[in-house]
């Protein structure tokens, strides 16, 4: 497409759009749940509203299709987090009445709840321009907190950014928010100067293991560091047991190949890695399946460059073959290698980090103990996968104490791409699946990231936040601890 | 008094240390919880028991009084966390049903748990010889969450550290706790190099600013980053309403010499600062208050040295007068000075960076503004204080806006120093307060700091962890969300 480029943040503007948030932050903060849950909806209902403009743009500069652009949802997230306002457990307000008879000498009323922990700046991502981008999970969570937003935008879809920046200003500003509650800055400076502001108190990223352990650094060796999320690289390993594909051999090759070539395979969710015993007799299968798959344009010039170098470092490497050569001109077909654990173990650096785009290993074990061994090589994973029967019981217990000390969310007979926007989804791992595995960006945990807590220690019920105050003007759950 | 030094740690017995907690690490919290409740009960009564022993050798070793060593608190402390292991809800168990209804499509069954994160380092408090070092609350909240923890001893308190430590690995041992679940080291090296160790899975630390940003530099430049839980340095300021004044000065300043000289000086929510209108006429009262304190040894001949330097800086900054010259030899009686809001915002680098040890500093202000401007010039405190009258209400609600920002713990009409362990105590703020503002290291949800969310996507029954099964065998509460 032709387009007239869109300039970059000046450091100027950069510094207006921050002291905005700082001076929003009071405000914003302050509203009742009930107002920034209206505040969220509203900018939902103006985004689909404005989809049949929105949709083209994502599809243009992104090169996803209709369904992957997944501006649903977004808007879905956006709703959902209204809910998490509305239903108010989130704060997790706790009343611990005063006690003179507590063991330790007389204890007075203490209150504790969540508050805002500030402006938070966003880093979009690149594979998702909706979900992950200006109106995506981190937004909706941290503007939920009741935290200002400053979106930086992705460099790989400015169009969309600008816009999708627009409408949820607009909304905002129409439902009752604070002006600067949301803003998006363009441009590489622009991001990292903001995160070494003092005015920006926390920071989310999706992205690269490089990029992201750099802006880690960054906020980590500020004067004063500040909390950084960075959802990183995974690998997502598959294991299958022998009866598993004994039973399902068809079906596994298939679902296995749908999911780790989908979006071209640039999902941090992509299964990067497929155990299978070494007599599966899978191979001619998932050759014939991956060679099927249409050739799919990566999201950017960059990501392409990217992807054809690891490419051609882990097919050369000695020990592996190749099952589906697939292509890296114009637009991608799947690339589909085959090694064993011993090949695996022996090219960590090469085979155990994550290749961005449609290509994926099966590995062969040659034991139980041989697949053990190879998970426990594993560093942190957003996922990781079983496929057994009911007759694996020792295997797969194994299997599922190695992996979940390795991951964030273990599946069972399933694929890892798809995650689900619920209460008890956990999108993030131990490094470098995440910089920080207690939290999780996708689902409605993600809120905590933005939140810290305060203790009010024998305050008048008028000084109180309305959330910890007897008569709960707010109607939200308080957990209330009486004297024993 | 007279000993034979105790050896440092080497590093070949760090390594096995640290090999044995990492062994320890699945069998300790696969565990049901009830079972580490009798283990830290277990530990809790052997202490207690001890007590004749240990109470002279941590008085001995620390120039605390009787009172101060606090094995009463300690062991409390993990009867505490007992409490909290046989109750559950720290496992935050939550249960989200298969709805093949969700809006975006089939949503497969998610259930979410928190694991501990795996085997923890604990580096000891010099001024809690219990509370804070090696049966303390950090070492108590991490057993509590199933993570073995290896404790980095105080070279401030060496026998009471190994006599602890014995006494705790005795009583594990037999209450059933795996070998390696609990293990003393000494040695500043030792300690630094058991940071960098990627067997260690988090850190808590209590101490000076320095030393803390050092070794929480240290945790997040690893290969992979670990959480570093640090309890730095705090200011506390307590604010005086002219009213308040009024109403109850001479209450006020026996109430604050009390709070700031209590244990000479040396806890972390000592109030540094006392801000009190201008014509307070409280100066003869609280020099003499102060006088009258008794000379106090502090814990050792380093933070004598340290406490005598910074006593000199800040006594000459130019505007700063002497209520009360105390002393530094042979023990410390209180220094108490005084100066005003411009004066203090003028020499921000003496006069607002914490004074460990028996020294505090009254600040008067001449209007509310004024006040409000001191409230803003502060970094992250564990703690802020206002002492207000019911007539005070823009003056108390502009400062507690103001004190919430940079505080954990937002107290009226009371003193810091004192922190009940409760669930609602928050015992960190930001930084440098705290070197992660969402977590506490005081009250039962401390043990957040030693646990991560895994989500378990179509597991089968019998391969989940307990907590998470339906039959849930644990008895534990489990938030169960079914489809709407």
């Amino acid at each position: 497409m032709t387009a007239t480029r869109i300039p970059d943040t000046t450091q100027a503007e950069l510094d207006t759009v921050l002291q905005r948030a700082a001076d929003a932050a009071e405000a914003f903060g302050a509203q009742p749940p009930a107002a920034r849950a209206r505040q969220l909806v509203a900018a939902a209902d103006a985004l689909d509203a404005a989809s049949s403009e929105l949709v083209p743009l994502a599809m243009a500069e992104s090169n996803l299709s209709e369904g992957r652009v997944e501006l649903k949802r977004t808007t879905f997230q956006l709703r959902v987090f209204a809910e998490v306002l509305d239903d108010g457990s989130y704060l997790q307000a706790t009343l611990d009445r005063a006690d003179a008879a507590f063991p330790l000498g007389a204890k007075p009323d203490l209150r504790r709840i969540l508050q805002p922990i500030g402006p938070v700046l966003v880093f979009a991502a690149s594979n998702f321009p909706f979900a992950f981008s200006v109106a995506g999970g981190d937004t909706a969570s941290a503007l939920a907190a009741g935290c200002p937003v400053v979106l930086k935008g992705h460099p790989g879809h400015p169009r969309l950014s600008v816009r999708t920046g627009e409408i949820i200003v607009q909304s905002l500003a129409e439902s009752g928010a604070p002006h600067g509650a949301f803003q998006v800055v363009l441009g590489f400076e622009v991001g990292t100067a903001a995160l070494q502001d003092p005015r920006i108190k926390a920071a989310a990223f999706t992205g690269s293991v490089p990029a992201g352990r750099a802006l880690f650094d960054i906020a980590n060796s500020r004067p004063t560091p500040i909390p950084f999320f960075g959802e990183l690289g995974s690998l997502n390993p598959v294991f299958v047991t022998p009866s598993a594909v004994h039973a399902r051999g068809e079906e596994i090759a298939k679902g296995y190949v749908t999911s780790y070539s989908g979006n071209a395979g640039q999902l941090c969710t992509k299964p990067g890695l497929l155990f299978l015993p070494a007599d599966h007799g899978l191979d001619e299968l998932l050759a014939a399946e991956s060679k099927a798959v249409a050739a799919h344009k990566l999201l950017n010039e960059r990501l392409h460059e990217g992807y054809r170098g690891r490419r051609a470092a882990v097919t050369e490497v000695a020990g592996v073959r190749v099952l589906a050569e697939g292509s890296v001109d114009d637009g991608a077909v799947p690339t589909l290698l085959a090694t064993d654990v011993d090949t695996l173990l022996a090219n960590r650096q090469e085979l155990l980090e994550e290749v961005f785009g449609p290509l994926s290993i099966v590995v062969t074990y040659s034991s139980g103990d041989e697949a053990r061994r190879a998970a426990e090589a594993f560093e942190g994973n957003l996922t990781a996968t079983l496929h057994a029967e009911s007759d694996d019981t020792e295997f797969a217990a194994t299997l599922v104490s190695r992996l979940r000390e390795r991951a964030g969310r273990v599946l069972f007979n399933g694929w890892p791409t798809g995650v689900a926007v619920s209460p008890a989804m956990q999108h993030g791992g131990p490094y470098p699946a995440a910089t920080d595995a207690r939290f999780t960006s996708v689902g409605t945990a993600s809120i905590d990231r933005f939140l810290r807590p305060v203790t009010y220690q024998n305050v008048p019920q008028d000084l109180l936040p309305e959330a910890l105050r007897d008569e709960n003007p707010w109607g939200i759950p308080q957990t209330i601890h009486e004297p024993k």
